[in-house]
């Protein structure tokens, strides 16, 4: 299986460099002394998360063979592919459940993009019926090289940043943004460690790595965190790379991940959707070797709802 | 009088870069078509307020000549100062109120700074004593040039990243940051126009503007708005800036800077105190020019408990 190079991840760079934001590396002064804390803020991406990166490397990719591209997602890859086929000039078709919250539908449709709703568990074959009724690209969320790639170029810019980094801490649903991540730091900083990090209720991907083979963990164990972008699992290709770019996955319960968004709220002053916390939540757990440490927020897309709800549970001391 | 100049801005942006955060400018796509508009984010500095680049500048100008630096602030200008001069080695005293919150006391010793208390009204008083007692240097929170080319340093950013802007909005208090900015905006981007912003409540640099001279008044009216950042009033220093880079100052209701706060957590993923949003509820009144708009908002240190208060009014729609 051929895995995405450092090339790939510079290329990538190159090619959405005009779309997205360079996001600065922020140093969080309230960390550990012996690991000093960096937090990387994809929350401040448009559409609020990293998603943009590999759908405008991806995009981009295919902009110049097809006019129509196709995606299902109900959440920050839908709006991110929207978002990047707009700004190419395409068409984008964003296959979505019905179930999906009107006010992310409508955010999708806000960003130009079409949408199909479908049944549960009819998402793919809907999709592919747009596939072939448009003669577009499929442009899927993490099962790609050039999204991968994409996603990588948070590692390039960690690496120009901070070249003395350690640590970086990476969330993980189907892998692309490890993968990514992994790949730049591994090739830049090979001094570096690399973990991944998933709830305790989702962490097929710590088990997986620890057996050395991919295992299914069911939608509904999936479904029971709070972390809603990190049910997905990862698929061959990011399995791959995951073994190869990971020292291992580090789990974190609900409770830390609700800390972890109560902590970027109120000392770094970023909304994170629980997703995007987790990998604050690893690194109060104490655990990772000393020196520099970067944390990924990957996402800031929160329900207001909930919002206010992890607000309310306790205020910081 | 001498007012800083652009050579000025331009020297504390050299002397203050390895310090503080090159802030990225944000487009917010959901905002006016006519008024596409970009959010430059303070609140990601170093204890979360541009009050830092100040500090910074006029900390670095003294620091050959002193090993004390002393400052009376409650605020956010006491852990900048205390920031500051602990990054040049310096000890810093910080006069507070008795009864400033006990977070806040201990968010500055944090940071190094020995806190003198002081009775109400008495700080100014005590602080000359400091002064005689240690030799060392005052740092005023904004009648100072050099303080006022530090905040300069946003315009700075602002002229190089978005050179085709035509309105800038600022939140006004002492106007040190509207000082700064508007004369770096000037220089660099004539053709647009720098607006201050104030609570309806505290608009006493409205009235000013308005009439040709400072007026005063009272604390106990300024101290009605929720904005307590935005509850000084210009020196003869910052009004004569204001007088000469402003076009003039809008004002906002309690309930629009609400708003604002509730805007840019939701849709923004950043978090304002209420005095750093009052530059989005004034872009939200939908009077200033057409054309590319950078609202500034200025820093993100919001009690815990007035946050969940502000976002328990109303969810966005």
């Amino acid at each position: 299986m051929k895995l995405v190079t450092i090339d790939d991840v510079r290329a990538a760079a190159d090619r959405i460099r005009p779309h997205v934001v360079r996001t600065p590396l922020l140093a969080a002064r309230w960390g550990d002394p012996d690991r000093p804390l960096w937090i990387k803020p994809e929350s401040l991406q448009p559409i609020g998360a990293f998603k943009v990166r590999g759908a405008f490397n991806a995009v981009a990719a295919v902009k110049d063979d097809v006019t129509d591209v196709v995606a299902y997602s109900s959440g920050n890859h839908a709006q991110a592919v929207a978002y990047a086929a707009a700004a190419f000039g395409l068409r984008a078709h964003i296959v979505m459940p019905e179930e999906t919250p009107a006010v992310k539908v409508q955010a999708t449709r806000d960003l130009g993009a079409r949408v199909v709703l479908c049944a549960a568990g009819r998402r793919e074959a809907v999709a592919e019926q747009v596939l072939r009724d448009t003669g577009g690209a499929m442009i899927p969320p993490f099962d790609h090289p050039d999204v991968i790639a994409g996603q990588g170029t948070i590692g390039l810019e960690i690496a120009e940043d901070l070249p003395s980094v350690r640590t970086v801490l990476v969330p993980v649903s189907g892998g692309g943004l490890a993968s990514g991540i992994g790949t730049a730091i591994s090739a830049l900083c090979p001094d570096a460690a690399v973990f991944g990090v998933e709830p305790e209720l989702a962490a097929d991907t710590a088990e997986a790595l620890r057996v050395g083979h991919r295992v299914d963990w069911s939608i509904e164990d999936r479904n029971r965190t709070i972390a809603d972008g990190l049910r997905s699992q990862p698929s061959a290709l990011t399995f791959a790379h995951l073994q190869r770019v990971l020292d291992s996955v580090l789990t974190v319960s609900e409770d830390e991940i609700r800390a972890a968004v109560r902590e970027l709220l109120y000392r770094a002053h970023l909304v994170a959707e629980p997703s995007g916390a987790v990998a604050l939540a690893a690194y109060r757990q104490a655990s990772t070797p000393p020196g520099p440490t970067v944390v990924i927020l990957s996402g800031g897309n929160v329900e207001p709802g909930m919002l206010a709800q992890i607000l309310a549970e306790r205020t910081p001391g």
